[in-house]
């Protein structure tokens, strides 16, 4: 092998997010003097993510799912997904597990989620290589059904606003037209101001939409 | 005199916003460098600044005010407060000259402003000693009238999403209720995500507006 | 087990050096994302790390040593102890491992090194806690031995520029000074103006170092 | 004319070092909070520098030269050319005024300055329209001659370390060979670490200077 393990372990860290190789290679000190226990315990950890994590089969985010010994494996649905104090209602989409996180620890949001995987670039020829917009339709599908005992009202686009943020919201909205045309009521996040926005450097975009949903 | 030209100057250019003493060291050098021909001409750009600009006495942004000569003096009143063409049944309530340039650039906003002149403080037991108080609710009474050619209906509290923009608006809305009782419709920009906001870096305030504000 | 493995996994990696709650937290859905085969990948580097690297008991530097079946384990002593073409009678004190990487891939210096294992905080009572003060007096003893085929004629402190550093250089000179009595010649690297170093910003330790450095 | 006053200004401020649009325009807003008094005092203090500051004749840097009526002009020489005090056999060849102010406030030289007025590009085919070059040579063959009051030994060249400035100090040599060969020292700042240094992060080029300045 070409290289040695501290080089191939810093060339792994540099692909996790915002990493660049001179923090990477303070990754693999880091280990090295916390020593042969601290590494012991995060391969056990890494183990452990692999087998307890699961990914939902109805939202699609990571969720741990304990192993069931009677079942043979986990759960294929996670523990939003089963909770029955969640409104069956209203489901949101979201763009990745990150962006669910934060409005399930905001408190602000008791419905369902959904996690598309990505955002649609501007001109992509195949948008369903990049999100999953199959299993979105199949899931709206399902819960559209008049039986349906999570019968969906209404579905909130929860992108995050910048140009593909957008492109997706369009996409979206002409995929999912037949189900607004049997009732599905279909909202995007309001934009306005946010935390911390001061006038002076707001774009006009964020200034249009503060004025127009002003009350 | 203690200091020379060189330090005082320094000291005045010290108190522009965001400049550290470095760095104002640094404009009186660059000027030295530019030479004479430059200095007069900034010297002659901050006489014209002086007299060619004046603060709207209706409003209370700074604007050009050419003099005119028959009158002996410049306009009291500003060219956004003379444009017939403005709505006059709107007031938009901001901080500074600097936020209204920018709403006023946006074209999204066809009404007219009232500049504050700062934030009130949380604590703060003056408020009518940071903030013009009196020249709002003076303004006000006064286009609240029945027989006002500019009779208000509506006033938008447009002020930075922060503390003391908060509690700003609380204040003026207490301030102002003798008006809102008598039917003057009072509202703040509307709140949400603005452009560039993920939701994964959004706070929990941003994401609880932009749920309720959805549409 | 109070916490998820998600959770328990983003506390891990929070350790990591320079790495916030939501970076941490990132990092696990970035294995997440990445699959199965990532985490497989990476846990077996991390196995690997702890078997093939081990700390040289000369130099105390990490490195990678591969296991010799017929010996039982990994070598003693790291690859740049033992390589035959470095200069013996040089030897540097750094700091970190990471500096040790720098001076080495700068190919400036081929003397021998010793990783001193942290810098001594001004009022630390027993500094021999902090770093490795009796092993770096030991190896002084040893290789100041007439008889040794390493002996050292020159020590070079190499050590950060900052209060803890300076320090640190001073504590090293008295507790060394049996050494420099019997010859041993003990330096420091030199200072002045480091590359990109622009004048109008230095200060005057800096530029007062350049001026007595000048050649 | 085409712009009002406030976008001259703000355009005349753009050229200050460091600034852009907006806080070229912030800068006039706050002038005109500041309100007539500040803008008189600005204004008077420009038209003082414009007055007061002289370039001096020997060194070129920029100094308050009071104007003194017998004379019919400010002085033609600055402070620190005719400060006794100073050591006339130091020469320090510097780029710009903030770099002189920066060694004079530093208190490490008492020796006299030429400020050269900038760098050598690298593929500069007219240096002497760039730089004093032509001032540098006469004032030193003035300061080379027997019987010279203020004979100069040594020229420090006290330059920004950057590939501009290492190509300034090789032309520099080169132009001033005839006088090194007469007895001329040339130096060069030292170099090495400077303060907040970490070996981790420095380049080959700093490793190397701080291990051949070892000391």
């Amino acid at each position: 092998m070409a290289h040695n393990i501290v080089d191939r372990l810093t060339e792994t860290f540099r692909r996790f997010p915002g990493i660049g190789p001179r923090q990477a290679r303070r990754f693999v000190y880091h280990l090295l003097r916390e020593g042969q226990n601290q590494i012991d315990r995060l391969t056990a950890e890494l183990h452990e993510l692999g087998k307890a994590v699961a990914q939902c089969q109805q939202c699609f985010r990571f969720y741990s799912a304990p192993v069931r010994p009677e079942s043979g494996g986990p759960a294929k649905t996670c523990d939003l997904c089963q909770d029955l104090e969640r409104d069956n209602s209203l489901l949101m989409v979201v763009e990745k597990d990150a962006d669910l996180e934060a409005v399930r620890q905001s408190d602000t949001y008791n419905g369902h989620f959904f996690v598309l995987g990505g955002l649609i670039p501007i001109l992509e020829k195949e948008p369903q290589l990049k999100v999953r917009l199959r299993e979105l339709t199949a899931a709206v599908t399902k819960r559209m059904a008049d039986n349906s005992p999570r019968k969906i009202k209404e579905m909130i686009i929860a992108l995050a606003v910048n140009p593909e943020g957008d492109h997706t919201i369009e996409f979206l909205k002409q995929t999912l037209k037949q189900f607004t045309d049997e009732g599905l009521h279909l909202t995007v996040l309001g934009r306005g101001l946010s935390t911390g926005t001061e006038l002076e450097y707001s774009d006009t975009d964020t200034l249009k939409n503060a004025l127009a949903n002003r009350s």
